[in-house]
């Protein structure tokens, strides 16, 4: 399979019509010495590709493919890739690029390097030419970047982990998730549920918090030790000073009471949110909010590619499968499944498929 | 020396006359198995002192005798008691009550225990008389938060470590703070001073960030590797993403900008507060608050007695010395003391001494 001069991609042209997608080619940054071309097979559909497209997260470049959960096969490599070989079945997530020089970088922490850029809308240094994501036949991606797909996992379940999962598992390892802990996870959504899929993979306790018991069903055949409703009355009394680590997958701290979540955290226990609202409300928190339990209250971004590569060894070997839903790549498929995640979202990630019959083998 | 039936000490009628302190005999809780009776020395000016009689902190019980910086001798012990003798020299801090049998109190976190008493204002278990603080003759403790101050450390010195210099010490060691980390001190009073002087001994390099360059000369002096003042144009940029802690004693979140603030941890970076501010209003944040380097931010609650040990035995040994200034105890010094505390404050911490003129040998 020979690699096009243009690749081809389903577009939107701007958040007021940011369900309307138009097939456009589109010219690729220049092949370089550490980048592999991959045909794309399939692509997981991330809240952030609604935040993105519909402008609640404020002005985007335009046309614009988005799509950062890829899998598919390696078909060329650059001379000095020593990473991948042509033919792998690989992935990329949400970042494409990092400094690979700074201390953050070389101390795997190459997602917080201040000159990380995202897999789609950033603009690649140097020749001004917007990065386009997954909604599309090809994607072309430095090798860093780039995850071999272990055999035993479906594309379709190692897609959505390649953001939603690592989303979640990157601060679950970095804070200590494993036997003997107990973890929480606030919102059984698409990044909800690889988080609590891996924190059963790494052998914590883990809950799942949610508003309503709407979700528990799902909850406990993933594997949750137990489901609190927030809607219940105490619900939180016998769990107070209990958790080792909350990861909070909410898109909002609408209508939180967040001494009653922090309450739950035992002595220097961690808060993690995961989510990037739109809203710029956030939440209003005082010294006091944090010290009856000495807590702490953070935020992650992603993870490494180290932990990429872990968390993906992981879930072959612990049998971890994303619960997906699977949709063919076309104009109204993806309207769709848009409308579907500006409301209650999918059960629990939809993965676009059926590429070669939307792009030709 | 024979310990009085009733101990006496300057209390406070209510917020209305806080400033107004009254000479008054007082009933001590009744002399328990693991009780130590202690003269006291002398006592340090806590911030907590004014939060208290002011009604800052809402409602308390009146009339009070605050102070929980204490220095005194043993005179008696009771029949259990193994770890002090009579006629040693001892302190008492903020705190003087936990169950000691809970999962918290048996992992050297009483200071969290769901029963933590306070050193004043407090109702004892059982007998509903209200704890008295160091404003006093005398202090009846139980032996598990009653420390021996070493022989190098002056009173005045000590005493105000017993609550300014932990909450400052706890913080940390918890959290890293030694050779190779670099860590912020933000306001430079009371518990920022013993902040700075605590980490320099615990060999850190340290920087005070402060409002204006007033206290400069003075942090330099106490041996700040440097000074931030963010009244300054810029006063971040040649920081960002270098530090590992940083403990704010600051009083309020007016006029912060937080974003500028946490820019200066380094990824997973800690932000602690460690002051109670009185006002309601606290800081609004969101996800992306703290998302640019995955830090935490979060509160401390003074420490344990074997922090409390290891902090006096460390500025016995590296010459660690509150910058005090004493003040004879009586009743118009009181009323001057808390007039300047609720003002500017004192540099550094103001030393309550003269207990025999006030109490008689």
């Amino acid at each position: 399979m020979s690699v096009p001069e243009k690749f081809t991609g389903f577009q939107v042209n701007g958040p007021e019509t940011w369900t309307e997608f138009h097939k456009n080619e589109f010219q690729p940054k220049p092949f370089g010495d550490y980048d592999v071309d991959i045909k794309i097979e399939c692509c997981g559909v991330c809240g952030s590709d609604v935040h993105t497209i519909s402008g609640g997260w404020g002005e985007q470049k335009f046309p614009l493919a988005v799509g950062h959960e890829i899998v598919g096969t390696a078909l060329r490599v650059g001379p000095k890739v020593t990473l991948i070989k042509p033919g792998q079945r690989v992935g990329v997530g949400a970042q494409s690029y990092s400094c690979l020089d700074c201390r953050q970088c070389k101390n795997d922490n190459e997602t917080y390097c201040l000159k990380q850029l995202d897999t789609y809308g950033a603009v690649w240094p140097e020749t001004g030419i917007v990065s386009q994501g997954g909604y599309s036949s090809h994607v072309r991606t430095h090798e860093h970047w780039v995850f071999p797909i272990p055999d035993a996992l479906p594309s379709t379940v190692a897609g959505p982990m390649l953001c939603a999962g690592l989303t979640a598992y990157s601060p679950l390892v970095r804070n200590g998730c494993g036997p003997g802990r107990k973890v929480g996870i606030v919102g059984l959504g698409g990044i909800g549920h690889l988080g609590l899929l891996f924190a059963k993979a790494l052998g914590a306790s883990v809950y799942v918090i949610s508003r309503t018991h709407s979700k528990e069903a799902d909850a406990l055949a993933m594997g949750a030790d137990g489901f609190l409703a927030t809607s219940d009355p105490q619900w939180n009394e016998a769990h107070i000073m209990t958790f080792d680590l909350i990861i909070n997958t909410a898109n909002s701290f609408e209508g939180f009471d967040i001494d009653a979540y922090l309450s739950l955290l035992d002595v220097h226990g961690k808060w993690v949110s995961v989510g990037l609202p739109e809203d710029e409300e956030g939440i209003r928190v005082r010294n006091q909010t944090f010290l009856k339990n000495g807590c702490f209250f953070g935020s992650s971004h992603l993870g490494s590619r180290k932990e990429t590569l872990e968390m993906l060894q992981l879930a072959a070997e612990k049998g971890v499968r994303t619960w997906v839903e699977e949709v063919k790549i076309n104009e109204g498929n993806l309207k769709g499944v848009m409308e579907k995640m500006k409301g209650a979202g999918g059960r629990y990630r939809f993965c676009l498929t059926g590429y070669e019959e939307a792009f030709g083998r």
